[in-house]
């Protein structure tokens, strides 16, 4: 069952990166090929051929019997070099970086023949969009448009036969996740009444703003609070307009920090052109989804965070108003999962061909 | 600077009622008259005179120096009777119990010449809204009716005068009250867009669910999660819809239970009938608030949980989009204090003609 | 690599039950073997068959394309019945029962042949320290008498052999096992002046109080809290002088109640006969598990709980003073895995002689 | 009841500051007389004659009705020089500053007759204690060891007569206080047996560790975690010797960070020489603490983080084995306040001849 993919993370350190070599280390298909992992390190850490991942990551060392045999305990984090990668004959490199360094590698990569599923939200949206949220350098450029021409939205659930087919999949944000997958039924089947606005009200736990310590994820501020922000202005607004259908104004989204290290809740009110009952509603659910391992409805109560943090499923339960005109639908994932690496390896699933929930389930 | 106004509460054994306690043990106008506290004591208590309020509320007890001294070490809760009250010639009853008792108990208080501030929502709504919500025996009954006629829904900034003279004072809910507050100036200059629909996202820590031990309140189902429930059918709504003006189908509330012990987060979606700047809307807020010192307006950040806990302010504010057509506006308040217990107590020294934040600040 | 080995548990409804469930039902010797769950089950479910796993304990049901054919899904906890196990031919028993549940039902399954493995206190100490500590009915009873000598502690760092031949496997304490498994390694050496006397200072989630609500485990008393509770009385004592080898005077062990959903850190003070280096401290436990894969020593720093939770890991970290003659020792495990479920499951690989660590890593 | 006391605080950007800042606008004593704030200004503040209070610590902002009126929103940090000081007429100067800027500024302080309470390490040792743990560069030198001469340790239960005439008063350590004060009444008294060593095993709200964002303090390293530091090296330890009364090798201090905004709570564990009763020893810490407002003895249960949060209370209480040989004392109190900014204004009230406990019940 064993495979000869070689795969690569760039961005080990964070939380997603993290996950993916968890995820990775595990993965059936993988057994026997460690990620390649490539990063910053310094001379101390060169001189003993890289820092251990587990100095970085302590939970993922081995006992004390088997402290020098299992994987994670030997694996090292390198040297980043694109000669390390063609040392190593890497197929497919997780580039859990950020934004402006995955606009840059993105392109090296594959000009080397090594197709690249990126974390960031370097590809994810068409050129025009991009260049109004992002603002990177080499927007407008020709060689720019030609990348971002091959991204593929990498969110299997909407895309997975143009995922099975690429050479770069945009691995999409955990918000927009969150968001996407319980609205893009409803408004693909027509059941939407965009006129009368769609008001997405997400939630996320601390570890969705990064590992930098600042005074928004210092604990005394994240503990017993909660707050908005970005109101209007964050970036995977243009995910959820790309991707759902929507014009910018159809739709407001705001996230807030909850104060818990992982999860997203995503509370989404939508009106409907004409009366829905429970069981419509599910049946349009129960189709689009009838091919994805990896959503979960609740028909009977809502989902609630717990549920869906440490897996990577999508959970998605609703609620229908006595007339049948609106609706509130709740919407859970892990951000660190589905959100971020369990996706990513959903997608290297569906790229090599391999069962779509292996090493997920 | 004291007075002789005697008050009682009853239900001091919750969470709300804990914090009346505490309140009224510090107010500058009621040293040297504590509250009478009556409730359910049994057998063993009664041979000691009650139930100590240090017992029932540790963190209220003073310390070894003055541990036979103080007021809240020496006062006790005493086992519930009319004729306490009469003897003690309580003026004012607080009420911080369950529905039905607050609906039995208030007309007998009234009966009796006591004025009543009743933290239920026994008597929050008109007659017809009640029925259909709360279901009390006795609606419909002349006696209900004529009662209900009598009360005065206690939220100062909207019924100052009302609540100066009235018998009975209804307290609005937790929620309500942070719904209520942003949203009532604006609908009531005419800005909101009603038909557009209004969304209401609130979010609770765990004190608002009460203090018995449940499933929901179990440490392990709160502590790291986050729930939605009672969608299209929370209590709090009838509220919302009488005190802010606008039809049923015109806003939809959602609650979520946050993981923190108290404080809400409300965050609410409206569309103006016009654009608007910043500065109309916050014209419209410092006018509608100009007498009212328990509201702080947030004209430069959004305003977080952490700063309205332990206070009893509501604070406002808000961002508006590109437009000026939509508006996002963020209200927090302690669920315990603005939402029961300080509105309780501002109700208070507005009956009594005090200032109206005395003790509160 | 699957195998013929029917498991069940009896209390799955509980934390330590659900993790039971989880872990044998991604056991790789148990694939197509799912355990039968057995328990109360009302009439209305008796009607379908029994309880859902996945309403007991949402997180392990699967997703939309696969909601009618994973295991977790399908499987179901059906009414406990001694001819149900007879007709599922269960070899091994899991309960996950109150002491005097399993103090009833451990006889019951040894007389049907069925080997148990039993997650409660009923069967942990000789029948001496039983008496003093439990007070169950049948105490002294030649029956129990005779059972209680055939139970092995199953802690298979400490009694490997024992548990591979044994009928009935008394599975530790979460403390318990916190605090032998630091301790025994040192005392066995001869190293720790036991007349100094041993502190033992642990610190437990909220998960270790069990599930029934309760004024302890509600959010409000947990959270933002710690408490220690059962000082001098704690049950886990006994395991502690029967397994370290000490006498009850030469240890204190207080247990506290911490603000988390699961994680023990046991922090523990000795001091040395003679002085000690960290090098020698370390060469002890590197000897004493040198075969053990579930011990992890940390020596470059301290365990924190985060490293431990949600694996079957104990680790152990150790400083000591200046003069050698004085250690504070530090371990760390998840109380509902290698404080209970992951070391049943340790257990069972044991027994049945499969690798110790697998399905646990 | 006001007086003519001018106080300032440098540092009053810290959590401590904060509380400082509260603790001093609400004191009876000191209404009209709001603190002196001082610190670091940029230019752009200058120009607004410093940054708002209410910027620095929104909930201490007052509402939209006195948003231009209460003392906390008018007042302003502003520039720290000594000119300020004198042109303000300071008496009293609280540092809430970094332990080598106390060392620099208190001398400078007492020079211009102002008097010092220093919340910070800088004076709380004797000479030679200090150059083992702090390394100050001024250390050894004889201006230094004159001021340290004058400096007394700001606990008034051990000193309040000291503290009456003080011009410079240490303000004790967090973790210092809630050790020191279970433990100095029974060693005092001659109960406990020092031979056989003390342990005191502390846990600490992140609060303690200090506003900076740093990876420890990240919320995601600190939630849902506990985790043991400086272990036989915290310099909190050259107080309790000093305090306490115990050789260095008679006492070992480990403390731990708690997911927890605020609050310690100390296990403590002692051998007595004699047998005791919890009678005897309940005598022992009433009579030490007959005079003292701030301490409360628990007798029938153990005190809680919870119970002392907010408070400038330290909480006490024990339990004595079936023997009466040793014991085990927990403590409590909250570590911004008796810990850091309470017990300050405690001494502050010591010093001017007030009430001990006004401003802080």
């Amino acid at each position: 069952m064993t495979t000869t993919v070689q795969t690569a993370i760039v961005g080990v350190t964070g939380y997603a990166g993290g996950e993916l070599a968890r995820l990775l280390l595990a993965h059936p298909r993988l057994q026997g090929k460690p990620p390649v992992l490539a990063g910053r390190v310094d001379e101390k850490d060169l001189a003993r051929g890289g820092v251990p991942l587990a100095e970085i990551h302590p939970h993922l060392a081995g006992g004390v019997a088997n402290q020098l045999k299992d994987a994670a305990s030997q694996l090292k984090m390198e040297p980043f070099s694109w000669e390390l990668f063609a040392a190593r004959k890497v197929d497919v490199l997780f580039l859990a970086t950020p934004h402006a360094q995955s606009r840059a590698w993105a392109p090296e990569a594959l000009k080397r023949g090594i197709r690249v599923i990126d974390l960031s939200g370097a590809w994810r949206l068409t050129e025009a969009a991009h260049r109004a949220v992002y603002a990177f350098e080499d927007e407008g450029s020709a060689q720019a448009a030609a990348i971002q021409a091959q991204a593929v939205y990498g969110m299997p659930e909407l895309h997975r036969k143009e995922i099975a087919k690429a050479k770069l999949i945009a691995n999409p944000g955990c918000y927009a996740t969150s968001v996407i997958l319980p609205l893009r039924p409803l408004v693909a089947a027509g059941l939407v009444d965009l006129d009368a606005g769609i008001v997405a009200d997400a939630k996320s736990g601390v570890s969705g703003a990064g590992k930098a310590p600042t005074a928004k994820t210092h604990f005394m501020s994240a503990a017993d609070n909660l707050s908005a922000y970005a109101v209007f202005t964050h970036r995977h607004t243009g995910e959820l307009v790309e991707q759902i259908g929507v014009a910018g104004d159809q739709i407001v989204f705001t996230p807030h920090l909850l104060p818990i290290p992982r999860g997203i809740l995503s509370t989404i009110y939508v009106r409907f052109k004409q009366a829905q009952t429970a069981g419509s509603v599910a049946r349009v659910y129960r189709e689009f989804f009838a091919a994805s391992p990896m959503v979960r409805l609740y028909e009977k109560s809502l989902p609630q965070i717990q549920y869906s943090v440490r897996t990577n499923y999508a959970d998605i339960g609703f609620e229908i108003d006595a007339g049948g005109k609106r609706a509130v639908i709740v919407s859970c994932l892990d951000n660190l999962l589905k959100g971020a690496a369990g996706q990513a390896v959903q997608n290297l699933n569906v790229l090599e061909g391999w069962p779509e929930a292996e090493g997920l389930a």
